[in-house]
């Protein structure tokens, strides 16, 4: 280990009490992006972020306004043109607070228990952005910065905000780098460090099924006209086989088929069955034959009804035949199915099996992409080795089940890979009441990050 | 035909100006039954009916009070013991003018415009009423009554109150009665009277299919934990098979098959696709195999889907797997069908196909008994020859796909059949705006009485 990689970890280490005063100070600003009265302090957090940046000595720290929410940009290329270029992604924006009544502390007074803190934004992620920040600061302050860095702060991801993706768009010269880092993942377990390797995307539709072209008596007509919430259900029922698959006409055509390697990989993962079970609070659970409840969930694609309505859902009743019926229905994708492929596939579905008594209509509502990426890159492995210094085990591999539209827009814009990371933990109550951070977790991610940055 | 009937006939005739006059006035009074502030002219035409009762030289006349509104009760026994008593089924109460925009004149002052009087309640049902007051009128002024009559009219139609069934059963005795008139169903056309002589009885369900505790992410748990609304639209597509049948174990064993002689009296009904082509819309109609619409929304059972409900509705997208679905079912019943026979087997279909991925809910909210009438009684024969005298045809035979609870109520707890018939035109807007009534079929009507009392 070199000299200053040991200084720098020292410093780390004994800087932990003003890292956790830092993320105390940008976690007591409530910068909850979807309320317009906090807008002022959203516009506060970026103003904090600004000068911390300036503090870590960066040589370009600029806070670009937005629509809504602004963005703050920052970046040091003092390493030079030899050596890599991380772009560091975060989000200063938090979830509100709802419901308030069931938390322990004030929301935005940062609570000291036992080894967690507590408060609204401490691991989602405010705390994760002050562990980048303190990994920057312990290396700088006892050498040079190994590695160019650049950093994107949002405020608008918690409100599903799309304006980054137009700035990504415009600014491809600004943010051009080797890989970008995204610590806004997380961790298995306080003793398992996590690599998320791969996203679902999501192809989101809604389908309108129309029958008569007013809703009808269902003694009159009822038996003679096609009831539409009765063709929706057939359709719908149709979309699934008996081996769970979906039926979409080439639906899984560019799935890429997990192999053994991978399948060992995950089956690592300290989540089985139980977990599922308890957190459904369900009897059996489902999914497509031949796959593990973690397969499915991460690496095959799937297909969800989200919402349904037709006719009367009142108390009571009415004996109404709906003259429509409509679905909220999505479909996560992996690598490398095309969202709008899908949505093809789908008008397909329905024109072959939808009956002449009804007419439908389907609307794609988002066409988000898979992102998967090489567990072997070398920007993966310089975490896997940061990690195994930190925590004395290689971190395990694991792939998100959700869709995190900014990662593959950065990844298809710039056209670099990323690193996915972060650390939270699952217990954290991410977007609930009493979220916390674990703070010992909170310093060995700063350890592993300084080291990541001397591995790249 | 006997001297009483043609001055009866004659004196009706010659009193249709003030039988329009009687209907005026009472179309005048707006008794919205579901209208709280309106509850002073539902008792405003309860006292109405009263007055015109006692002048029709009823023997007793007297208004029921009830938690709601009041029953007006009417007898005249004075044919004797050996004469048939018939009991007349009505309602004062009327539906909302609403939407009253769409009214082209004022819904509660009586407008003549050619061969039609516009007012709300005109056919639905104060014309009815006023066409058996005017009928038994004629015939008192010319001699005495050929039959028994007893009068039943309720204030609570329109708002499906249930407090007509209690009425009936504690008052078996006053309302004992040899048949029932109830002529609040209608003709299919001016020159064609008709007699609908089955209702369809009906079992109202609400399915609640639950699957985990709460909401999910459909990300992350889509693919292990079984949606619900996916297994509820699994659930709802396998109650019809390919050829549109109901797959309840058991659905058809009661139902009585139609004959030959019911098919082709049924097939004379101008009824045919391209009506409920019209009616609904739409480009192809969908059915139980081997059954025309007619048979099919009259004669068979069905099952229709009223409402659907599961997860996000709302404008956009929300990627959430529902904690539930629900559904609102109901089977229309023929006889001999039973509702609480079709509930066990909806929650025996249930038990064998629902999955132990979730747990389901299934509530019978309404359990009325289909009606069928011998169409050959001696009641509908008297009918059928007054017919015959004042329409100078046949009348034709009709299936109701609806239920009228009341018929069904009275038919059972009197222990009586009852004759259906009634003056109103499908053209007649019941319910809507501009709803109207035919005077020249107003004017046959009480004619048809006439006959058909003399008949009886």
């Amino acid at each position: 280990m070199s000299e200053h990689r040991q200084k720098a970890l020292a410093y780390a280490q004994e800087h932990n009490p003003q890292s956790l005063d830092k993320m105390k100070q940008i976690i007591s600003i409530p910068s909850v992006s979807t309320d317009p009265e906090r807008a002022g302090d959203i516009r506060k957090a970026a103003e904090w972020l600004k000068a911390e940046l300036t503090a870590l000595d960066m040589d370009r720290v600029e806070i670009f306004p937005t629509p809504r929410h602004p963005i703050v940009y920052a970046e040091d290329l003092s390493a030079g043109k030899d050596k890599p270029t991380v772009l560091i992604y975060g989000h200063y924006d938090v979830q509100p607070e709802d419901p308030v009544d069931e938390w322990d502390s004030d929301p935005f007074i940062p609570t000291e228990k036992g080894e967690n803190l507590y408060a609204r934004g401490a691991t989602d992620m405010k705390g994760q952005i002050i562990a980048c920040f303190s990994a920057i600061d312990a290396i700088r302050q006892t050498g040079d910065l190994p590695v160019n860095v650049k950093f994107l702060i949002e405020g608008e991801e918690e409100i599903g905000g799309s304006y980054i993706e137009t700035f990504i768009k415009e600014n491809q010269d600004l943010l051009a780098c080797d890989f970008f880092l995204n610590p806004d993942t997380g961790m298995q377990a306080p003793d398992m460090p996590t690599v998320t390797y791969a996203l679902r995307g999501i192809a989101y539709f809604e389908l309108r099924v129309q029958g008569p072209k007013q809703d009808m008596h269902s003694g009159s007509f009822g038996g003679a006209i096609h009831n539409p919430a009765q063709v929706m259900a057939d359709l719908l029922a149709g979309l699934h086989d008996k081996k769970g698959r979906v039926t979409l006409p080439g639906f899984y055509d560019r799935v890429k088929p997990l192999d053994d390697d991978e399948r060992e990989e995950l089956s690592k993962l300290p989540i089985g069955d139980e977990f599922y079970l308890e957190q459904g609070g369900v009897k059996a659970l489902f999914g497509e034959e031949g796959f593990t409840a973690v397969e499915r969930t991460g690496a095959r694609p799937t297909l969800e009804i989200n919402g349904l309505y037709s006719g009367f859902i009142g108390e009571g009743q009415k004996t109404v035949l709906p003259a429509y019926a409509m679905a909220k229905v999505s479909c996560r994708l992996v690598a490398d199915q095309d969202p709008v492929e899908v949505y093809e596939q789908f008008k397909t579905y329905l024109t072959e099996n939808a009956p002449d008594t009804v007419t439908w209509e389907l609307t794609q509502m988002s066409k988000d992409f898979p992102s998967l990426s090489d567990r072997k890159s070398k920007w993966i492995d310089a975490y896997v080795q940061a990690a195994e210094k930190t925590w004395g085990k290689r971190p395990i591999f694991k792939r998100e089940g959700g869709s995190v539209p900014v990662v593959v827009h950065i990844q298809q814009t710039l056209g670099v890979d990323s690193v996915n990371i972060g650390f939270g933990l699952p217990s954290d109550n991410m977007h609930g009441p009493n979220e916390k951070i674990h703070l010992p977790t909170f310093y060995k991610g700063i350890e592993a990050l300084v080291h990541f940055f001397f591995n790249l």
